[in-house]
């Protein structure tokens, strides 16, 4: 049977999808049809971003799965036409890598207060060497992919990991705590806070006056994850009255962020322009591929979405 | 028999040492006196700072070891007044660590090119996602504890990671090479090289006009190591040139960093005050009363200087 695979995202995107994904359905072995354009009626799959044209699944009527480009299905999940099975992207070597690399950076450049060097206009010579990684306990909120692969990194370089997550999970070397309670103790005390948590009504905000009052004085917040699980005046009472001594953000609830936003001349806020973490072509495509040679296996599709829950 | 250890580095390290150095000595189970004065001829041990008052060994009659508070010890290798073997600072726990975390903190940073968001007063939004660690080839020079461990922690976090030494050295998944040939090896095409290396007759102006030549166009220089590892003015021609695209450096030929010295202005330099790796009193006091222990008991010593090699 021939697979009519739909690719439905911007133009751009199919320049840089065209070849690696060909590559990667024909070292699965497949036979397939792809386009981005195809009568739907006769659609098996779609390549999807959540921002493409396509927001009306009704026409798709023998549509096997919908696999999602990003990590991030918060504006495809809730879509009732879509009655499909939906897959996320979980690309472990690109965009988990590329997540690893960002997060450890930053915990880094703010664990070494590296910036007072980067920008230091009077010329100060103050050498204080930082204190040692085990000194400084991060806390990951999210132990999805992302953050469990965040966590060992951190692990690894010798910082203490808290992470949380809504239900109970188990990652070795970092102490996790789950629930509403457990969110209490991830957070109190903590001096750098990575958000890794899907944006859902109950993620909404999590971040919040009283949340933030239980860090560290001085915490450092670093959001990788989605704009809205921050309550952004909030945050801004809280850089104001010293209670967080940086905020590092890479995703906002506008993208780009406006260019008469706040944020991007508050001294203590870097902006950074939802770059920590892009799904890779070739790597992509390689999910992809093999979602799809399961799907025409009858074998159950990897990365599914819980629809419910909303990730 | 009760050992007589002279601690003799600037006041302000034995207010550090003191409390730390006692329990090191308590918990190694020896009988010592522990002091910043002691009639010369009286001293078994000297804990030592080579910028203290004590340059001239001559009256330490029955000196049975140095045990140099730094990691560094060309200031008193080619000390011919000194005849009783000389330890380096090797701490794991404190300086390694330190190191390990400079170093992987400035790569990252290079790596993922931060420096554009935290400093960019045009408010700029240009996601463009920066290439994969494995995209990314860092040669570290100098593959004693400190290079060593570096490698390893750069190698966990993706780097392909080709380390130089002047003898031969092997450590897994690194792309060891050694000697004069290895240098050229090393270098050619290295996007970000740190620099490791002790200082020594051989290593001085290691990075020069020709082997900075050798590096990939734009490569970043990390120097933690020592200031004359780096020929000055050839660095500052490859940064105008284009050919080094920013130098991170933490060490140098005179420090504090002379208030007038043009590195202080230059846009692609950024320097970092003698932090990049300190002894922690804690640790080090263990390595120190180890190696007491060991001196006391007839073993041999740890972390024995080369006098002829310099390191």
């Amino acid at each position: 049977m021939t697979a009519h695979i739909l690719f439905s995202a911007h133009a751009s995107r199919w320049d840089q999808y065209e070849a690696p994904l060909k590559e990667a359905l024909d070292n699965a072995g497949l036979d397939y049809v792809l386009a981005t354009e195809m009568p739907p009626d006769e659609v098996d799959y779609i390549v999807y971003a959540p921002n493409s044209d396509v927001q009306d699944f009704t026409p798709f009527t023998r549509l096997k799965a919908v696999l999602n480009l990003w990590a991030g299905v918060e504006d495809v999940v809730g879509n009732a036409t879509l009655k499909a099975p939906l897959a996320r992207m979980v690309d472990e070597e690109g965009l988990t890598q590329g997540m690893v690399e960002w997060v450890t950076g930053h915990v880094l450049r703010h664990h070494l207060g590296m910036d007072a060097h980067i920008v230091n206009p009077d010329h100060k010579w103050e050498p204080v060497a930082p204190p040692l990684a085990p000194e400084r306990p991060v806390t990951i909120l999210g132990m999805g992919a992302l953050g469990r692969a965040c966590a060992r990194a951190l692990r690894g370089l010798g910082f203490p990991v808290t992470g949380w997550s809504r239900s109970e999970k188990r990652v070795a070397n970092v102490r996790c705590v789950h629930g509403d309670e457990g969110l209490a103790q991830a957070l109190r005390g903590a001096q750098i806070v990575v958000l890794l948590l899907p944006a859902t009504p109950e993620t909404e905000n999590i971040l919040n006056a009283s949340s933030l009052s239980l860090l560290a004085p001085g915490a450092v917040v670093i959001n990788p994850g989605r704009g809205p699980l921050i309550d952004d005046d909030a945050l801004w009472q809280a850089l104001d009255s010293g209670q967080v001594g940086h905020a590092t953000l890479d995703v906002f609830r506008v993208e780009p962020l406006p260019k008469d936003h706040g944020f991007w001349s508050h001294p203590k806020i870097t902006i950074s322009p939802h770059i920590a973490s892009e799904t890779r072509p070739a790597s992509a495509s390689r999910v992809i591929a093999e979602n799809i040679r399961r799907g025409e296996a009858g074998l159950p599709f990897l990365h599914l979405v819980d629809r419910d829950a909303g990730y």
